[in-house]
């Protein structure tokens, strides 16, 4: 089994964490901000030290390519992230992918690689869905100049595009957010596949009246139907039980005044299933409890499908190349689900595509005190490392 | 039957529309304001001109006496608005109850008559409550000098107390604010009870969470929790069916972001009855709702009181009265009830009260759309002048 330069990762992820840090120890580089731009500065300079030559693609997606003819393993995750967030989140991949790239290099063995820096991944994955074809220009109107400032070029987004074939597998490194490997002892997490979302905005409109002079039976109540609505929401996805889930997390009122009844209410609701029929499945069944709730209240209920990001399974030869690379570092290893969304999402639409995850303390992150203890990141990245070998061998 | 100064009323109406007057013919009168004074001042100066003896109490109700012993008939309304509000609300109760002292001075007939203009009826009827003894010093607290301003005398707050044998009966006249009387083509309503209010806050505490990340069996969600508890309020009010009404219109989430498990909710309760057991059974009703929803989600529930208004029934003799009165002058009329909260409410609490309601056109009421035409605001008070006369004369 191969091995990374563990004090050379774990340097350049304190380098890494130094910009954008913020006083508690967390870090913040919105994507697209002047910290996130000099970040990914930083990481195309680390590229480069590897030996990779680097492009942008026109999103802005920075590229480090080992010149190798051929589809390619491509290695990849962010350093963009949430308003107050950790160290780990994204950048860890970034970091590791790298290490990856050089540790190959530096032990002679050739192959076609491309690690990336995807853009944007925190805001809507946009940098792997302009891969995909999925992002719209309106999507990015407000970072022409950001995305310049990396080397993109905005106006020519199609060119981003990547068609299947261009890749071999996707590979990437990224910590758990959850408390599962930590809770069971198990140092290396197998990705089996990772939940696909869809948003949905719905606008509830009945008619604002007074609390007390409005018979129950004439009132055409916005919050009333909105309720409702929650619930059934809850109650759809929870029936049968399984890897769903679905939130209403926004609501807000109109007038919102204790003596007048709502007559406008807006709520959000966020689905999320492990395969694509699932998920059509349960935001047919809202939309029919929202007709239902429509009918029987007299409020008008107007569902606005603002689109997701697609299931998506981990491919059984990749997943394997993880199992046999942590196996042969004597690393305990188990398979589980992402819940939450990553790059990986996208560009396991268009290659074989498998991830490592390595544990969260206390579950935490989107947090500045999420912490990933060096001993695992170094595991993770050397998972990584040795899975990408096997897989070019095969 | 005697008659009113139908073009002194009509003119001194007018006047007190011209102080806050809003550019779209409505009027903001908000309680305690600059124009609130302005408007008590010309009121005082119009029960003067009457010939009655002006005083104020001391939370700066402003009292026009005509000097006779014995318990009195209290003739009363208010003249504060809602933000935004309408020219008759409130102010055609004083203005002709003002007419009705005259119009008895006049024609001699001498009686223990009072009329009052309440303080701050449309934020809480605090000048009302004041004389049941139900409002607090520190509801008043911002509004020392404006009570001054009137003659009030503020840190004496329960010398305002009244004591039921000193009044002998209280009358009314309100504009309908709903569609009623208009509906039904009828001249006079004849109010048979008012319902009664009580008001809660409820704080509902869960756990912010990733809405991807986390199972729906391991959520605490506030949001979710909040929707079932709005529901759980529709079904207590709407069964048995009747004239209760309970209102889910406050309503606010956090973080309220759509893709976090809501941590947070605080959302108020507004329940209305017509009778104090119905009231008291509906709050204990909620109540147990709530404790059972808190332990089905694990989702903290704490409802705080916010008190409210007792419901009243009319008397007997005074519904007699006004139904008396509006026969003798030709008038169509008919008993209903109020949803709407009133001074009467508070007075209705102390001495035998009755209402007489007038027509709004097309039910409107707190909006610069507000109107009751003045054959209408006649017509209430020459029904208002020969109930009280009926009353004293028994």
């Amino acid at each position: 089994m191969l091995r990374v330069n563990g004090d050379r990762l774990l340097a350049r992820l304190r380098e890494l964490a130094r910009i954008g840090a913020t006083p508690d120890g967390g870090v913040q580089r919105l994507a697209f901000s002047a910290d996130d731009v000099a970040a990914r500065q930083i990481v195309a300079a680390r590229m480069m030290e590897a030996g990779l030559h680097v492009r942008a693609d026109a999103v802005g997606n920075t590229i480090g390519s080992s010149g190798q003819p051929g589809p390619s393993i491509v290695l990849g995750s962010h350093t963009d992230t949430v308003p107050n967030g950790g160290r780990f989140d994204g950048a860890l991949g970034v970091v590791a992918a790298i290490e990856c790239a050089q540790a190959l290099g530096e032990t002679g063995f050739a192959t076609a690689l491309n690690i990336v820096n995807f853009q944007a991944e925190e805001c809507g994955v946009r940098g792997s869905r302009a891969w995909t074809g999925a992002l719209r220009e309106e999507e990015i109107t407000e970072a022409h100049d950001a995305i310049r400032a990396v080397g993109g070029a905005p106006d020519r987004l199609d060119t981003a595009r990547r068609l299947p074939g261009e890749l071999r597998a996707y590979l990437e490194l990224h910590i758990e957010q959850g408390p599962r490997l930590e809770d069971a002892g198990v140092q290396i997490g197998v990705v089996s596949g990772i939940l696909g979302m869809r948003r949905l905005t719905v606008l509830l409109t009945g008619e604002a009246a007074h609390a007390g002079a409005t018979p129950m039976a004439r009132r055409r109540d916005a919050l009333l139907a909105a309720a409702q609505l929650t619930v059934a929401v809850n109650e759809t996805v929870r029936n049968p039980a399984g890897e769903s889930v679905a939130t209403v997390g926004r609501m807000t009122v109109e007038p919102n005044a204790s003596n007048v009844i709502a007559g406008r209410v807006e709520l959000s609701i966020d689905v999320r299933a492990l395969d694509s029929a699932a998920l059509a499945a349960l935001v047919e069944e809202l939309h029919a409890c929202a007709g239902r709730i429509a009918l029987e209240t007299g409020v008008g209920i107007e569902c606005s499908d603002l689109g997701g990001v697609p299931p998506v399974a981990a491919d059984a030869a990749v997943m394997a190349a993880i199992e046999q690379a942590a196996a042969g570092l004597g690393l305990s290893h188990q398979r589980l689900i992402s819940h939450a969304v990553h790059d990986a999402s996208l560009v396991g639409q268009l290659a074989p595509m498998g991830m490592v995850f390595v544990p969260s303390v206390g579950g935490l992150s989107h947090t500045p005190h999420e912490l990933t203890h060096d001993a695992d990141c170094l595991n993770g990245a050397n998972v990584l490392l040795n899975a990408a070998r096997l897989l070019r061998a095969e």
